[in-house]
């Protein structure tokens, strides 16, 4: 049974999880949201998610949501990816979770105001306070990468694929990867893995495809 | 050893690390970090966590930030709160994402900028913001609490211990139980657990030692 997963190009939520099932080498198809026409929110949708996001998960009858707990399904199968000690496996879990608080959150929400919304409509305020709480994200995380080449042990975990979720993404929300150097050289480093591929390329629906 | 959490009362995160650490049965120790005079910002805290944040666990040589990372290992301590079944380990984990991602994160973070902020600087478009994004986490919340007595399973577990963690504070940040019938039953049921304690009377500090 080929796993299915719900998502769009322009979710970096979805990336989280797409990128890893493509690393893990499991078969996977990506079956197409298309969240700007409100797909997301039809009653067909809500059955398979009752929390209506992206991404989704189907493997058989099984049904999961959140990218952080399809990444450690992807990890159950795939024996890849959670750490290889307890106590990596629980900083793995530290890194999502934060990822989940500090950054993804508010990248996700301040990329959709800045660049998804109608001009008129882009709330400065919020962007700009959003923007400032994303520059303690960023500072937290470059000095968590400082002398290292991932965030926990000696290989890429879910932590790595969990924060560079929206860190990809070349539509504007405050992140220029260049500013920040230890950020910069293990979004590199993660481009350089053997199968990696670009949120538009994995994943089906880009900015392209509406203009 | 006695596992020392550092904490302080207006942490609702930290509340979802000390009220399952309470309910558990493990010994443990409040240690109090005087968030409001800079303590989580000193060197000395930051050699504890290099993301500043409470709450912190300290158990002999290990230390552990991320309320959702405490609430697992309490689990792996004390064999409560984790889910029965992988299913319900599962099913955990994703709720403890969600509130991570769309309901503590912004409830905290709301909260603060209404009570915690000089009146003159508190703003006001991101509050209104805010405030809307939390109207569908309650939704969501409510609606998957309809006729059932607690998030995963048929016993208390870290999913409720993380989504109730900053609904239990009097401090007005837009939400009001009275609203959202299945949450406000829900939140009795937690309160009727044997040894339960509010915020403020489990964790050192509060806004009355200030006021």
């Amino acid at each position: 049974m080929t796993i299915k997963l719900y998502c769009f190009g322009e979710s970096g939520n979805a990336y989280k999880a797409a990128l890893p099932l493509e690393l893990s080498g499991l078969a996977w198809e990506a079956a197409y949201v298309d969240f700007f026409n409100g797909a997301s929110r039809t009653e067909e949708f809500l059955e398979i998610n009752v929390m209506g996001e992206v991404p989704a998960l189907v493997d058989g009858d099984l049904t999961l949501t959140q990218s952080g707990a399809i990444q450690a399904y992807i990890s159950e199968k795939s024996g890849k990816f959670a750490g290889e000690t307890p106590e990596e496996e629980r900083e793995v879990l530290r890194w999502v979770l934060w990822d989940n608080h500090k950054l993804s959150s508010q990248a996700g929400m301040t990329r959709f105001l800045m660049n998804f919304l109608p001009e008129n409509k882009r709330p400065q305020e919020v962007i700009a306070f959003s923007q400032g709480r994303l520059r303690n994200a960023y500072k937290t995380l470059n000095a968590a990468l400082e002398g290292r080449d991932w965030l926990v042990g000696n290989s890429p975990t879910n932590a790595d694929f969990s924060c560079c979720g929206y860190l990809f993404y070349p539509e504007p929300f405050g992140f220029d990867r260049t500013a920040w150097p230890h950020i910069d050289a293990w979004l590199s480093r993660i481009e350089a893995l053997p199968g990696y591929k670009h949120p538009y390329d994995l994943m089906p629906g880009s900015p392209a495809d509406r203009a």
